[in-house]
């Protein structure tokens, strides 16, 4: 495949209670989404444990030593892919964190980003949820290469916060990948809108990586995995089931567009700017 | 009114070659969005002029001395009303800029704003416009009190810079102001997208206001005047004719949104932050 494109694979899987099938059934969909010719392949948040507070400390797992980060290594590895590991609970000597890996086809880890923006929030009849009473927030972005592409990764409600996506795209970043699970209260009010925006106001790919819908867990997620260009466009989406999003992206497009509308030479930087203090 | 509550009348005005009809038709339109309860008034880009680089330098006038400008002061007086002026070519001793004036109920000007980021874009098959070859940008951000409301304003093109607005809210706004001509290329892809991405990512208000279209104008406006609430939901909005748009806002949706989805306050500035070099 031409350095200029990627088929990016985004996995919506169906997250269980099993931990050892949570991985399994990764690693099956990780195979089948290489032999649909995916380059970049990216699984959701949480998807070797259920989400929520109780499940984080029963399932998180040290990496690169636990057997979740084993496996995702072995079938980085085993399929000669880039594999964004969606993000698990990572205990770090007692620690925990909301973690998203990345892997390279030889199976080697190339970093591993913790959720800097933990999930707090209180809408009275909607959600509640409450992340930091159980989580640790990560401390710094994170970027890594493939070829001419650099990715920018966070996780769900890093979504939110427009200036990390911001200094992503400062950084050179071309392409923004979030594991996500918003819920059935936040994901049809703003999950579309969010990966739209971080499009647009940056003009680069963005992939938004849900698990599927289970209706019976305690946290239900809203699915719709969501590959958009640098326009705003939805490039390719699925719906609430398991599914595999094929999203095949294309450099030219985001440089086409930054030639087109370059807001980001634009931007007054004489009048105001977006900083890094990491 | 009640200090928390605020009437907007956005006025989606058609905007002919004749100067002194344009700002006629302009008063003629603050008085029925009075009469109808505005206490809020808000006239679209370019109300006095049809938009084109050929004619701001015929159209454009001094502010506070100029004609349109004494209008203006007049007809806010006249009806006792807080009036955004969408915008004018400015002629400041020679040198253009694309101005937003805003009034307060006596009269007075109590601030205006040039348009920062001019608008220079070059989609071939779509839109090519280049403001600076006729108008020089503003220096500064600008904003204005209406009680417990604070109002940022911004022109057109200034919408796409997310920095602009993110020091709006820094600075305590909860309402922004962007009077704004999108065409039929940018309008579909992306005014009511950017409208809802400022308003989401900054959780206030937002209000979007288009001159109505004229297909037979050189720039076709894409109309679809706007509020968007802070959670990016569309509050009343226009098509493509004249018209005016109502929207009740409320600063308690803004204090409850941010305390419900309190990201303003989760913001890691600790890693990062938007800086004004103002």
């Amino acid at each position: 495949m031409a350095a200029k494109k990627l088929r990016l694979g985004l996995i919506q899987m169906a997250v269980g209670d099993d931990k050892v099938e949570n991985v399994k059934r990764a690693v099956s969909l990780i195979k089948r989404a290489v032999e649909n010719g995916s380059s970049l392949v990216v699984l959701p948040e949480c998807f070797n444990s259920p989400y929520g507070l109780k499940h984080f400390p029963k399932y998180a797992e040290s990496i690169p030593q636990g057997d979740t980060a084993k496996a995702l290594s072995a079938a980085a590895k085993e399929n000669k892919v880039y594999l964004i590991g969606g993000s698990i609970p990572e205990n770090d000597n007692g620690q925990l964190y909301n973690t998203c890996t990345a892997w390279d086809p030889s199976g080697d880890l190339i970093c591993s980003h913790r959720k800097v923006h933990l999930f707090d929030i209180d809408i009275p009849g909607g959600i509640t949820f409450q992340e930091s009473k159980v989580l640790k927030p990560g401390k710094s972005l994170t970027t890594f290469n493939i070829g001419e592409w650099k990715v920018g990764l966070g996780i769900c409600y890093d979504m939110r916060f427009a200036e990390m996506a911001r200094l992503y795209s400062k950084s050179g970043c071309n392409l923004l990948v979030y594991p996500g699970a918003f819920n059935m209260t936040t994901g049809p009010l703003h999950w579309e809108l969010l990966t739209k925006a971080r499009a647009i106001d940056n003009e680069l790919y963005v992939a938004a990586v849900s698990p599927a819908q289970d209706k019976t867990a305690d946290y239900v997620a809203f699915g719709h995995t969501m590959a958009v260009d640098p326009w705003g466009k939805v490039v390719s989406a699925a719906q609430f089931e398991e599914d595999i999003v094929y999203a095949d992206i294309d450099l030219s497009v985001v440089e086409k567009m930054r030639q087109q509308i370059p807001i980001l030479s634009q931007r007054r930087t004489d009048l105001y700017d977006t900083i890094s203090k990491d």
